[in-house]
């Protein structure tokens, strides 16, 4: 018997990765939760059906989503992260030796208990010392905390779900107070291909708000187009004036210094979006 | 009812596409050919079941072979295009103004016939008097003409069926002795996540023949993994130091002259598989 996961991305259009088996397959207080094992890329969290990250290319979002802000901040000491349940991102923010704490706010305790469990790679420094883990509404958290954080991460699911608030402009309002006064924030922003339209929307909400606005794309194969794109907010940091000489050496598989400043040059298409 | 394409980019791996129908689909002398009407990226044409080019998506492809290399050459006069029966890599050629000729050289005349036939916005140019469309074997071809092209582009489909051959070293040395002095090639060499050995191969080989190689990435969301690579083999001319400033304005989607340098900076394990 062969099984197939079949991701529909669009209506019409999807990826489709033979599996050993499934993990777990369960509906929690907020979503359809499975854990899958494909032969193509490891082990897959699924979420409603869509492609979170997987064992084999998750590297690429969770590096591309923290290094780049971390980096443009000159002192990160205080940093939030929004969603990210798998533990992906913290593991990367973990890496920047001036942050102290890292708060991450999941709202669905399901996503890190079994993110624990079975994606030990992404998870594992969940419990790290330096992290404090709230099980709650990211929503809720940044109202209720300001001028707290240096830099905020907003690793949502795509709006619709439980996720639907973290795309609206309250929240980027939120964000805004929650931050420090030299804060940056950068959210996960979905494709050019097929959202387009969210693209132009956030990042015409996100500069009403903060002066600088910048979008940046990585590759990750098992998302929708295998382009994924970033968005920057920040108050005063650029990302485009880093010195990259003088980026401290971490170990990665995607980002790099050169990187810093390449993923910043969009596909004329992309550019011409955010017109 | 609903039909649905499925490719298979690896044995456990795959996009599919909701499809209206099949326009064409006969065994030509070299391969399956079919054009199938797809919902999300329109007409698509499939060679041995894998996706070629989109109706959609192909600009990326086709832009991202043609404007490097040209605008790495300074006086590009004469251009040798292997394979591209579609015509998406010649349009793009003749928007470079020092182009000459063009010359085509496809082996399967079917690709040439439907493409004009049913991808018209690709295949337009096919016609236009400064190209020269010939139907026939391009390893051949660069082994009759020695010291005549300026910049040849291999546009091959993988490495299986007609195309085997275009990745062989014995096909670079031809391709050395069929460019002028200060020559330059490019070819479409796969993508890193599921052929890491090939790009790694290619590098090698085409590093033994030419002083000047560069690899540089496109996203291509209809092709494996979305991130696609190419390969340069230069005499003389690097593209990196290429004054971007003084590049033509030509109508793009994808390309731009910012695009040109950023394109090479690679995500950390692309540089990796080439050390």
């Amino acid at each position: 018997m062969e099984l197939w996961f079949t991701e529909k991305q669009t209506e019409q259009f999807g990826i489709t990765a033979k599996i050993r088996g499934t993990l777990v397959s369960e509906k929690t207080d907020y979503q359809d939760l499975a854990v899958i094992d494909t032969i193509e890329f490891g082990r897959m969290l699924v979420l409603d059906g869509m492609v979170m990250t997987t064992v084999r290319d998750e590297f690429v979002y969770h590096e591309m989503m923290a290094h780049p802000a971390l980096f443009t901040h000159p002192d990160p000491r205080h940093v939030l992260v929004v969603g990210g349940g798998d533990g992906g991102v913290i593991r990367e923010v973990l890496k920047h030796l001036p942050v102290e704490q890292a708060v991450l706010v999941e709202i669905d305790g399901k996503v890190i208990e079994y993110s624990k469990k079975y994606l030990p790679e992404t998870a594992g420094e969940l419990d790290n010392p330096r992290v404090k883990v709230i099980v709650g509404d990211g929503y809720v958290h940044i109202h209720e905390n300001k001028n707290k954080y240096d830099v905020i991460m907003v690793d949502s699911t795509e709006p619709v779900g439980p996720a639907v608030h973290l795309f609206e402009r309250g929240f980027y309002q939120g964000i805004y107070e929650a931050l420090k006064e030299d804060g940056i924030f950068v959210a996960q922003t979905d494709n050019p291909w097929f959202k387009a339209d969210l693209i132009r929307q956030v990042n015409k909400d996100v500069k009403e708000m903060f002066p600088i606005v910048r979008v940046y794309c990585a590759n990750i194969p098992t998302y929708p187009s295998g382009l994924w794109t970033f968005t920057i907010g920040s108050k005063k940091h650029d990302p485009l004036h880093v010195d990259i000489s003088k980026i401290q050496d971490i170990p990665t598989k995607y980002y790099t210094p050169e990187l810093h400043k390449a993923a910043f040059v969009l596909p004329r298409f992309v550019g011409d979006l955010l017109k």
